[in-house]
């Protein structure tokens, strides 16, 4: 059983989860290579190496999408709802959902791979699971992510993201409601919605434009070629979002997914959806986002103590390189 | 020439420094292997090959630590302290220093391998540097860490420390800030001074005592075998301790990097010292704190996207494992 447990400091959130390690000290070993083809527990055939799907897209030759429980969930659904800890130390059991979206039987290592219409399905599917999850009041929020190559925390080769529900909204993504709403009360203006507009009034950071949605290099980076894909209309659920905008989104995926594996020659990336929580109080003045962040440098004690990043490569210089880029 | 910028929603600051790169698209290369003994810059009789020396402590035998500016610093003093950008998109010039300690002539990995004597002058140092860049009222905040092992961002193996000071103090600092300063008001106490209490009563958590300080294994652990050295007494900037303090501080880190390197069979680490801003306000309600964070697991795109962090070891269980250690 895992509990969450919050800093009694910073308010950041811990989930302790002793059974994750096979054994009491087993944390020195080294981690675990990606699996390959051979063992890959997510290639059709071998279905069964999976908990019990909970959703899929299939038709009479088999499935293309499929959902599972994560086999080593951080959190679980059959926890309670109740605070623990005192005043100063914190904690909630490990209340939430950890899954699995397999998006596709090929054993290929990147969305890039897969035909586009097979993208829409897969982002599709994004969306009905947040749905689904949204139903569970308990769970206050949800992150859809990707990690791919090994630097990026992947520990499996085909093609996947995952979902965790949780329990509480991160400190994290709590700080940037609270800037956003503190910009719209001195303003009444919305911040995503004004930055955008002078992002593609400017132009050097954007990277591809289409009717509801903007590519752009941020203007403070934390990566070379860190990447957001960000809706141009005001809006803060991602699982809101109607089929045109699904399609649109689904092509710009893989399109900026090009690009940077072209300019980096494909490295190791996570990928993220920040998204409104799920329930609860709704972020005033916020827009959801799609954040694809190369994982070229690694995070030393200057990044882990200031949130601090050092970036080589200014954004206006990466979005020129991803323009000119041939895809 | 390094501009700070800060991320237009979240508030964060990233050094966007194209010079710290050799050539524009220089990312693409693997990370450097630590410098190993035959190349090293920081042995004696290669002092020529690191930028003139700022500080040391020396006899007539040699030197035994020595500052030395950072070769590819990430912010400089030179630059003039303004503001840049606008209401929406801010930077201002990579104003700031970094510095090299360079912990003893000899070619060794950690501090554990230096003699207690001459940690206290290490420590002294870090007090000493601190103070003098307090003297720079430009600089806002300053961050004593170090990076050991590839794991953990180090590129040269040589014992050594770095020291960054900048002209903001990051929003990670500030929200610890803002948390002690609302429980100051709500309950008219000292939150650090309130868990300490509380930590030293309940004792699970505690590795050692000393009349001043505890090593503590925190609540809110976000690695197995996270260490904390905190002062008993109230306490907002390090670079105010006394030399009682700072030998008493030496000594428990040298025995806690001991437990910490005797339990995990010398792992990466990093070792942060978090101390009150250098400049402007003081922050109320708050403690400094040395923080050693064995690098064990990587960082994937949940704990990037949430800033939680899922640590397989209960804190208990390590305090009880380090305690129980005969070092």
């Amino acid at each position: 059983m895992s509990e969450l447990r919050q800093d009694p400091i910073a308010g950041t959130w811990v989930i302790v989860a002793p059974e994750r390690a096979a054994r009491p000290l087993d944390f020195r070993r080294p981690p675990p290579q990606p699996s390959a083809r051979e063992s890959c527990p997510f290639c059709p055939g071998r279905e069964s190496m999976t908990p019990p799907e909970i959703a899929a897209v299939r038709d009479d030759k088999g499935w293309r999408v499929r959902v599972v429980p994560n086999r080593y969930p951080a959190l679980r659904v059959e926890e309670e709802w109740r605070s623990g800890g005192d005043g100063l130390l914190a904690s909630m059991p490990g209340l939430g959902a950890h899954e699995v979206v397999i998006e596709g039987p090929e054993h290929v290592l990147s969305l890039t791979e897969l035909p586009p219409e097979r993208i829409v399905e897969v982002v599709s599917m994004y969306r009905s699971r947040l749905q689904d999850l949204k139903r569970d009041f308990r769970l206050a929020h949800g992150l859809v992510f990707k990690n791919v190559g090994e630097r990026a925390g992947a520990s499996l080769e085909h093609v996947h993201s995952q979902i965790i529900a949780m329990p509480v909204v991160p400190e994290r993504v709590h700080s940037e409601f609270e800037r956003c709403a503190g910009y719209l009360r001195t303003t009444k203006r919305c911040r995503p919605c004004d930055l955008i507009a002078h992002e593609l009034k400017e132009g050097v950071r954007v990277v591809a434009e289409t009717p509801r949605f903007a590519v752009i290099e941020p203007w403070a980076a934390k990566a070379p070629f860190e990447t957001h894909i960000v809706p141009r209309q005001h809006a803060s659920h991602f699982e809101a979002i109607d089929d045109a905008a699904v399609a649109e989104v689904a092509g710009l995926l893989q399109t900026s997914l090009r690009r940077v594996e072209r300019a980096l020659d494909s490295p190791a990336y996570n990928l993220l959806i920040h998204s409104a929580p799920l329930n609860g109080v709704s972020p005033e003045g916020w827009h959801w986002r799609i954040e694809i962040i190369p994982r070229i440098a690694g995070l030393a004690g200057f990044e882990w103590g200031t949130g601090f990043f050092v970036n080589t490569v200014p954004p206006e210089k990466a979005a020129a390189y991803l323009r000119d880029l041939k895809i």
